[in-house]
């Protein structure tokens, strides 16, 4: 099971750091909630359908069932607000729909969660723009992690696949390759695509490449010196995730308690 | 969730009764199960079938992931022997097949339980001698209760399904109903059915069913007496069911434990 991140009350810097595995309340709500959910409903979820082809005898029950498990993370908390990436958008409607089930069979319990668009455009693999950049992705030279190293960065950007124009512009239908490029200068920088695109006139596509590769590591050095520091502090890092679980555990009791009152399993 | 009955040590008649939605190491342990679980080998299993195609949209999620949620029971205990009647033998053998999937990746660790076949024929329905006796079954009059009052047990045999032949003979195939009576009548009574018939000789079947009512009533009553004094007694039986969470949890827990160690979660 994956880390949590909660943001608590209305201060967003107050976050809750825990792993999942150690708050029981996560798999014992995911199953009652399974209870709720037809099978055709996760069938057609398009990750599912996505991760099962790619696997021989379609991938496992726990990789069928994981929406669920996901709408048990949020509702547990009795989430208002999730932010979600396009691509995790239909698991939020499960989730949604989850709640809405649940509030029908048994009474008003669970607030809809919404769902919290970030507003960066999505980053896209280098080595195919035309699918998303995944950490899961077993081509190393696709994906950037804020833990690469500069020299890193620069060989995968300079391998990153564009096409036969050597022109700067933004035209992710019929240019997705350089157009990633822009989205991610344009992310790490925080100017919008048409400013980055301005800014980078008569520069060939090779030459691009480098100042997106250098924008990438000004905006990722100080990231990866943290990620270098605070990895060198496991007691820290543990203290964390145990002050997290313990105050996880305290607000997901209560609503499992409820939850099972509810449903009369107390 | 139901309630689970463990005999622990060598003793049987020391088992640990206790609801399993209190000891939450149950839905943890099957949620990990579900990730080594292949989706068709849940499909092909016969109670899935059955159920889910009585059902419109097939059944839940919860449903059809119920046999690894049962898997779970058992392993979580290092179970080594399971009581278990004909339908449940596949389930039970998805259990055997997860630990031997777990031992595989992880190392020796859960022994492979084996199945505790009973000697007793199976009951059948008394409206349709095709199916088995269910407590699930929607018809009142197929199912014996333990609570069944005489008249009610009276009532229940008097209109049970036989056939036109009057005459007591044991013939399961081609006199499944009548068969059900004697099957039924050497169950209450300890008797082989071979004898049951023998001692039935020159009775009409509406007598015989008579005598079987009666015979069912004599093993019954005081049961039936023993559940209505037990179900007064609140106070024992919340105590019986704290005392059995509290023994089941500390089976369970250090198992548990030690999975999350072997599998990397702690």
């Amino acid at each position: 099971m994956t880390a949590c991140l909660l943001a608590c009350g209305v201060n967003p810097a107050k976050s809750c750091l825990f792993q999942q595995s150690q708050v029981p309340e996560h798999a014992q709500l995911g199953w009652i909630l399974s209870c709720l959910t037809s099978l055709p409903r996760l069938r057609h979820l398009p990750q599912w359908k996505m991760k099962s082809e790619s696997q021989k005898n379609e991938g496992s029950v726990g990789l069928f069932t994981y929406p669920v498990l996901q709408a048990a993370d949020i509702l547990l908390y009795l989430s208002t607000h999730v932010p979600v990436g396009d691509d995790q958008a239909q698991h939020l409607q499960l989730t949604q729909d989850l709640a809405r089930i649940f509030n029908y069979q048994y009474g008003e319990f669970f607030p809809i969660p919404r769902a919290l668009m970030g507003s960066s455009k999505k980053i896209r693999s280098l080595r195919d723009p035309l699918v998303k950049m995944s950490k899961s992705d077993p081509h190393t030279l696709a994906t950037v992690r804020l833990t690469d190293t500069p020299d890193e960065i620069v060989m995968k950007f300079r391998k990153a696949v564009t096409d036969f124009t050597s022109e700067v512009t933004y035209d992710p239908e019929k240019r997705p390759g350089v157009s990633n490029m822009v989205a991610i200068h344009s992310a790490v920088t925080g100017l919008s695509p048409e400013e980055v695109v301005k800014q980078s006139r008569g520069l060939e596509t090779a030459q691009y490449k480098h100042v997106v590769a250098e924008a990438v590591i000004t905006k990722l050095t100080p990231i990866r010196e943290e990620v270098h520091r605070l990895r060198g502090d496991k007691g820290f890092l543990r203290e964390v995730l145990t002050r997290g679980t313990h105050r996880a555990r305290e607000l997901a009791a209560p609503v499992y308690d409820k939850v099972c009152r509810i449903i009369g399993l107390r």
